[in-house]
C-alpha cells in the first residue's frame, strides 16, 4: 500500500524469475554460476523441466534475475558440459537426457478396455469415450460425419479474415448468448435450410447439442418440471445426459411414422425430445398426421425438444421443416455443427420459446460465460461466404456413396438382415432375428476388430435385436470389409449357440 | 424400410432442395419458372432471403430439384427485371432491396442501460454484461489484459500448422478433460513457472476460471459441501457464481497479509476460495505466515480452492509459487489464459484432489463434453514454441508502463486517494475517504465517459469506500484521461454534498 501522492515508484525491476521460481537474493554472493546451475540441475532431475524442453534465453534469464549475462552463461556452460543441456542454434538451449538423468515417464497409454466388458446391457455414463478409447481397425460407430473432408484451407482462410478485421474488444468477455455476427448467420441458415424465421438475438450459441439439452434440463427443472419423454428406440446418450441433469426419461415408442403422439399424450408427460426429420436410431421421419397430433399436443401445454441433428443429411427424399417453424412458442430447438463440420468444434444452437429465455441464458452464462468467441466467427465467415454450403454439398455426394455402398454390402453379406432409415443421416440401422443377443454381437464384432453399436443400448423397453451402423466417415472399402466381419461375427455366434 | 437383400437402390437423387424447402412435385407442369419465381419473391419479401443473401448459383439449384437450368434462369431474370434480384458476376445473384419490398427489420441496438441505474449496492448476476454494454469513451473496468497485443500472427501461424497436422480423428468427439497435447502443455507450464508438479493426465482443459468453479461447486454439493468461503473484499463475479451453483459463501476478512486465516478457522466453513498470488480486489500477497496457517488449516481437512488468476503479472516483487505445489490433495488450482491472452478463448485449467476427480470430470461431460479442439492445439502449439512466453514478456513490459502511469495520474490528480495492490496484476484499487459512496461515484464517472468499478461491489460486509481500476487494456494518455475525469466526478459529488 502506498500513498499516491508519493511519486511514482522507481524503475521496475521483476525481481526475479517465472521459470522456477529462481530470485537472486537465495544465490550467496561470489556463487550466483554455481547456485544458478544447482537449481537448474535439481529442476531437471526432477522433472520440472523435462529432456526437450527449451530453457530461457541467457539473455532474457540474465534481465530476470538481475545479474550479468556471464552468470547464466557460465551455469549453462557447466550443465552442457555435465550432458544435461545441448546448444540447439537458434533453437536455444535444450534439456538433453543425461548420464544419471532417471528416464522421464512415459505417459501410461490409456488402459485398453475389455471388448467384451464394453457392450453391457446398462453401460454408464462414459461408454461412448470408453467405446472411443477401445482400439479397431474400422469404426461403423454411428455419430460422425466424414471427417477427412473437414474443409481445413477454408477454415485457414476464414480465420486469417477474421483476425484481420476482428476489434481488440472482441478478445474480452463476449455476449453469453454468442457473436452477433454468428447469430445472425444462423439465423439466416435456419430460414434459408430450415423454414424457420427467428430473430438473430433469439439465437442462443451453445457448445453442441448436448450443452444446449443441459442448459434446457436446468431451465426446466427450475419450471417445475422432471420428465421429459424420449423416443424409444431413441439415443442412449441423450437420455443418459437428460437423466444426468436430474430429468426422468419415460419412453414413448416410435414406429413406422414416427413418435407414437398417442402413447404421449397417454403419459400426461410435459415435455417430450424428438427428432422429428431423421429420428435416431431407426431414421424414420415423422409423417404429416403424426405432425399434426404433436402439433395439437403442443398446442394444447406441451412443450417439444427438437433435435435437428440430421436435417441436413437427406438423400433421396424431400426436406422435412422443422417444428419450430410452426410452433415457435411451444418448441425449443437445437442444431449443431457436430454433424456438417465435426463434433470438435463445440459449436452448436439453441431457440427457446420466450418464457424459457431467460433462465436458459443464466444456465449459459453460469456454464461457461459464453462460447470462445474466434471459432464463433470463423464459422460465421464460413456460412455466409458460401463454403459451408459448398462443404455440405461435397459431404452429400460422398455420403450418398457411402451409404450405397454400405445397402448393398449388407446385401452381399447379411442378406437376412432389415434395413432401416437410409434415405436420410449418417448410419444405417440394422434389425437381426430375435435369437441375437446384440450387446453379444457387438463385443464379437469388436474382437474381430470392428466398432458397431448394439441397437438394444438405444431402447429402454424390449425391442428387436439389431445393430446402428455408422458409415459416414468410413471409405466405401472400409464399410464393405466392416460388414463382413460383422457377418462373420453373427456366423460365430450362431455356430455357438447352435 | 427395405429388406437388405433388394439391390441396392438406383442413383440417388436428392429430391428437392434445403434452400427454402422447394420440391418441385409441387410446381404445375409447364409453369415451372413462373412457380419458382413466387417461390424465391415470397420468401424475399417475408424476409426468409433477406437483402444481400446470395441465392444458390442456377447450375446447383437446377440440379436439387431436377429441372434444366434454364428454369432456374428464366426465374432468377424476371426476379431480376422486378428489382428484386442482381447479378454480382463471381459472387453470383443477390437479394436487393426493391421497390415495394419492406425495409427489413434493423436489429434494434442493445438499450443503452441508464448509468445511475448500473451502479447498485446489490447488483445482479448479468450486472458485468450490463456494464460492458452500457457505452463509454474510456473502460478502465478491472479483468482484461492489453487485447491489442493479442499475437494474431502467432495465433494464425499456430493454427496453420495445426491443421496441416491434425489427424481427420481428431475432429471427432474427444476426450472430455481436453486434449492430451495441452494437458502436457499446461503440465509443463505449471511445473516451470509455478511451482506445481502434475502428470498431464490430472490436468481437466476446462472453458475459464468461470467453468473450473462451476464444475466444482457441483462436485462438492454431491459431497454434501454447500458452503465455500470466499474473501472480503473479494470478487463479487466469483461470489455471484458459486451462489448461482447454490453455495453459499460466507466472508472471510482480509487484512494486509492476505486472508485472515484465523476467521477462516472460527467460521467452521470445509472449504475456501482465494486468490493468494495477487488477491482480487485488494492485491495484497498472502504473507508467508499466513501460507503456513492456511497450509495446517488444510492439513486438518479444510478444501482449499485456488484461484491462481493473475500470477503471470508480476512487477516488483519475486514470484509467489502456488499452494498447490504444497498440498495437491487439499488444494483445486484453477487457472486460465483470460489474463494472458485473451477472456474470448474461454480456456483455462483445472487441477482437483483425486478424491474430487471422478466428480469433475463427470461434470465437466455433462457440461459440454469437452472443450473446442481446434483452439486448445493451438494454444498448445503457442506454449511450446514459445511465442506464449514472449508475449506474457511484452505484456509485462506494456503493463508495467501503463500501471505507473495510472499510479502518476493518481498522484498528480487523486492526491488524497490510497492506492493498494500495485505490485502485481492488471488493475489497482484505490481507497477514498469515508464521506463517498463509491456506487454513485461510479454512476456520475460513467456519466462522464469513463468505466470503472466501485469497490463495495466486492465487499460483503462493511469496509472503505474505493474504486477498482484497470489500467492493462489502456493507453497510458487513456489512463490519466480517465482519472481525471474520476476526479471530476469526486469533486462534483463533494460539491453536490457540501
Amino acid at each position: 500500500m502506498s500513498r499516491a501522492k508519493a511519486e511514482a515508484p522507481e524503475r521496475s525491476i521483476t525481481a526475479g524469475s517465472d521459470f522456477l521460481h529462481l530470485t537472486i537474493a537465495d544465490a550467496p554472493r561470489g556463487g550466483r554460476a554455481d547456485w544458478l546451475a544447482g537449481r537448474l540441475r535439481q529442476a531437471i532431475v526432477d522433472g520440472r523441466v523435462p529432456v526437450g524442453d527449451r530453457l530461457p534465453a541467457t539473455r532474457v534469464l540474465a534481465a530476470d534475475l538481475g545479474v550479468s549475462r556471464g552468470v547464466v552463461t557460465e551455469a549453462y556452460q557447466r550443465l552442457t558440459e555435465e550432458g544435461h543441456l545441448a546448444g540447439r542454434g537458434r533453437a536455444g538451449t535444450v534439456v538433453v537426457a543425461a548420464p544419471g538423468t532417471p528416464t522421464p515417464p512415459v505417459p501410461a497409454p490409456a488402459a485398453a478396455p475389455n471388448p467384451a466388458g464394453l457392450f453391457t446391457p446398462a453401460p454408464d455414463s462414459d461408454i461412448f469415450e470408453a467405446v472411443r478409447a477401445a482400439s479397431a481397425t474400422i469404426d461403423l460407430a454411428p455419430g460422425v460425419p466424414d471427417l477427412t473432408a473437414f474443409p481445413r484451407a477454408d477454415w485457414l482462410r476464414a480465420e486469417r479474415t477474421v483476425l484481420r478485421h476482428l476489434a481488440a474488444a472482441d478478445f474480452g468477455y463476449g455476449d453469453p448468448c454468442g457473436a452477433p455476427v454468428l447469430r445472425q448467420a444462423v439465423a439466416a441458415w435456419l430460414a434459408r435450410n430450415r423454414g424457420i424465421t427467428v430473430d438473430p438475438v433469439e439465437v442462443i450459441v451453445v457448445a453442441g447439442v448436448t450443452q444446449a439439452l443441459g442448459l434446457l434440463a436446468q431451465a426446466l427443472g427450475a419450471a417445475g418440471i422432471n420428465r421429459i419423454a424420449v423416443e424409444d428406440p431413441g439415443s442412449l446418450g441423450v437420455r443418459q445426459h437428460l437423466n444426468n441433469w436430474r430429468m426422468d426419461t419415460p419412453p414413448i415408442g416410435v414406429d413406422d411414422a414416427g413418435l407414437r403422439v398417442d402413447e404421449l399424450a397417454a403419459s400426461g408427460v410435459p415435455a417430450v425430445m424428438l427428432t422429428p426429420a431423421h429420428q435416431f436410431p431407426t431414421g424414420v421421419v415423422l409423417d404429416g398426421d403424426r405432425r399434426r397430433q404433436l402439433v395439437a399436443w403442443a398446442r394444447a401445454g406441451g412443450l417439444i425438444i427438437e433435435d435437428d441433428y440430421d436435417a441436413e443429411h437427406r438423400y433421396d427424399r424431400p426436406p422435412v421443416p422443422a417444428l419450430r417453424g410452426l410452433l415457435p412458442e411451444q418448441v425449443c430447438y437445437a442444431g449443431s455443427v457436430s454433424k456438417l463440420l465435426a463434433p470438435a468444434l463445440r459449436v452448436g444452437w439453441l431457440l427457446v420459446p420466450s418464457r424459457l429465455r431467460e433462465a436458459v441464458v443464466v444456465a449459459k452464462r453460469n456454464a461457461d460465460l459464453g462460447n470462445a468467441v474466434l471459432p464463433q466467427l470463423v464459422l460465421a465467415e464460413l456460412m455466409t461466404s458460401g463454403a459451408f454450403e459448398r462443404h455440405l454439398r461435397l459431404l452429400r455426394r460422398r455420403h450418398i456413396r457411402r451409404r450405397d455402398a454400405m445397402i448393398a454390402a449388407l446385401a452381399r453379406h447379411l442378406p437376412d438382415a432389415t434395413v432401416h432409415g437410409a434415405a436420410a443421416g449418417l448410419h444405417l440401422m440394422i434389425t437381426l432375428d430375435d435369437a441375437v443377443v446384440d450387446t453379444e454381437l457387438a463385443a464379437a464384432t469388436l474382437a474381430r476388430g470392428v466398432k458397431v453399436q448394439p441397437l438394444s443400448w438405444h431402447c429402454q423397453r424390449p425391442y428387436r435385436p439389431g445393430l446402428v451402423l455408422g458409415y459416414a466417415a468410413r471409405t466405401t472399402t472400409e464399410i464393405e470389409e466392416g460388414v463382413i466381419e460383422i457377418a462373420a461375427a453373427l456366423r460365430d455366434r450362431r455356430r455357438l449357440d447352435g
